[in-house]
């Protein structure tokens, strides 16, 4: 049994710091690098493209709106041809320290507002699944079952890698519930980690209504942002280790489309 | 006989717009395309290179200190390493537009205050040449005889191609002369033109104090900003052809170092 | 009779200009004044805010979303706590400078995508018009009837002042035909002109589908973006004047609310 | 005796943070409030303001290069009219939100790689006075005895306030030793602490060679950008109120020129 972790790494900016990356270096193994857009000065994308390939960890390129400000964290109404302009930009500055570091870009996750929108957005969605075939039709993608995004993925011929997240609670139809609602985010390591297990194996989780919900995902996404967060991602990890899950990254996994 | 002539373009920005690059594009065989750090935005990248290889001109990463409110042109102290990485950072996203357009980069030609900065500013010259050494060891660089930028270069192994300014003048060693002194710009394009030829034939120019100087040179830097200056451009290509002087990308040339 | 006549002017950026600004401040008698955020550098702020009052032309902040790749033209989903803090921050970076020119800041016009947000979003709305009524409770709002930033601006008390679009078709019912509809944009000066006249005289002028329709508006927005815009303008004035309507910032009308 | 302690304050930016504000603003009475130029959002200004004033914190305004990506932190050779603009456009932003807070800015302390230039740099250093001249002639400007930025205020007729810094050594002549020597900055609390209240004392505190030397000081500087800094801080405060000092913002000192 196997599964890949992954964790959105490289958002500092120039005197600013943020989350613990050389602890979640050590954990996950693949890492969504932010690529200069919401976060990540072009010093912070080369440092972690090298701790990444140093660790074996594999580097996506977490493509965002251009939007320091916010974070990426706002929508962006931003024309579709000028979105996917922005994606290959963003995609080849970081590809660049990728090579730099021995390995190179390994896939594609999108990040913030713009993962939310093209859930549903389809113009945004298609014109990200177009930046993607424009780089390299090669690349993975990640996301959610279900999305716009992987599913104008797969019509492009792209490689589609579904993932879960290990600590938002799921509905009985398999969505996220959203983040306003109570119960939304599990705070509990062990909890959390109990969740992956079944996620890592196959089995079904439980809904936010105790149903039993199945979640087919390749990658577990765990966050490094804040302290505790670290602790519930090491403890994830560590557990999934325990119970004879291989961590490994789905980049180099035979058995994906 | 045979000379290349270089431009610098892709310099709007958004709803901005910046140059005549259709005219130029019809002239120049290298254009120094802005990499989105002091001008370019990813879709003007997009265009531009797509034009430039429809074209026939080569590519050319016209790389910037990170500044659009001062469009690159004031000196920026910034510490080598970050400067390094600025630059392998913009030489990725420009790269990513030129291969899509079924090309790559095939040049370095830093802009505006860099420029000038790296003719004198050693740790600057050294951060410059060891993007492009990190980036890709045959990616040759553009510059003026005589800078820190192209003896660093030359040191660190990277083919070395020298420039010469079309509307300048040069003092009796070769230099230019300072923009605020009086004669320092050409304006009249007959005058201009003649200089090109000479230039591009390997013989002396008049310099500004009326002594003849030789300024060897691959490549003659021509401009495209305001309409009087493209139509320099055109009556220097003219002239050039009209007297035999085929126009060709440095690029191609085999006899360079 | 009497009526004002604005346009967005300050719009240049470092090194790229846009529009005729010297040429419409001859010709309007209320500038919508770019604040930095979607244009609109400092040095830019500084000679518009200056020329304006040199012209007996007033000022006003022409806020907007922070944009400047995008110039303000897309819609950011920006929490409404956030918008109003921009808004704020705006107008008093604005208003610097109009006092430097021995003026100030006398209302509020906000720019593209973010005007065209306002005109539903309930709680941008009320964003914006809570930036305005923490900075001056005095200032007036300038925008389209029925809108939701002009009743939200009602509600809280500030001056709301109605404008009409000089070259945009109305439907029988007084709103802006879509741009993207046929017909939606009007191109010849005369015919411009000539509804601004009735528009000033408070006259029905013709709808899209040929019914009269009765526009209240206290101004007339122009265009100074392009040569043709800068004509249909001059025209728009001239034919006002001749036919003996004063143009007079509405700031000054004693008779609004 | 009195004295006054200054702080650099909001300079986080977006999601990232930096620094304790809220430990500062119990220690000092005047806080160099970022303007946006190298950190401070709008949302950062206005928390920041609100609780300096609530705190009876005086507001400073930390005027910077435009440079978010350095932090301020790189010297750029940005013209003086355009210097003189960004800086009267950052006295205007901040002043909104001082207002909205119900004070407004009191003082000018320029910050990192511009107050390091403006020590020495005439035309920047008159540039950056000229904005404070025609931004408001009754603000204070803080900053080191000897300096070109306060020479050129006091030209201008600004009022002039000295500073001196906690941690940081010495010359014989009264100079700031500097960061890359050894012994440049000092890191053991109840050191600074004894040397601030030497400082207070108006006695002399012992320079790096081990003579002794008289620093004129209204404020003293002292950091909080990490936990060490915050509780020298706070020990430089216990220490000068256990002593008898007390602090109090300059701006309301008038024996103050």
């Amino acid at each position: 049994m196997r599964i890949d972790l992954n964790a959105d790494l490289g958002e500092s900016f120039g005197q600013w710091e943020l989350g613990d990356d050389s602890a979640m270096l050590a954990i996950v193994t693949s890492a969504n690098v932010a690529c200069g857009f919401h976060a990540g000065d072009p010093t912070v994308l080369r440092r972690t493209c090298s701790r990444a390939v140093a660790g074996g960890v594999r580097i996506g390129a977490q493509v965002s709106y251009r939007d320091l400000a916010g974070f990426g964290r706002r929508f962006i109404d931003v024309a579709p041809e000028e979105l996917t302009n922005e994606v290959i930009y963003q995609l080849g500055a970081l590809d660049a320290f990728a090579r730099l570091a021995g390995d190179r870009v390994r896939y594609v996750k999108p990040h913030g507002a713009l993962y939310n929108a093209i859930a549903h957005h389809e113009e945004q969605a298609a014109a990200v699944v177009e930046a993607v075939r424009c780089y390299d039709t090669e690349l993975p993608v990640l996301g959610q079952p279900g999305s716009a995004w992987l599913r104008h993925a797969a019509s492009a011929g792209l490689c589609v890698v579904h993932e879960a997240f290990a600590d938002r609670a799921y509905t009985p139809e398999g969505r996220l519930v959203p983040r306003r609602e109570p119960g939304a985010v599990l705070h509990e390591p062990e909890q959390v980690a109990s969740r992956c297990l079944s996620l890592a194996r196959g089995e079904g989780i439980t809904a936010v209504d105790g149903s039993t919900v199945r979640i087919e995902a390749h990658s577990i996404c765990v966050h490094g942002d804040t302290p505790g967060a670290v602790r519930i991602a090491a403890t994830v990890a560590e557990r999934l280790r325990a119970a004879g899950v291989e961590l490994k990254p789905f980049t180099g996994d035979s058995s994906l489309p």
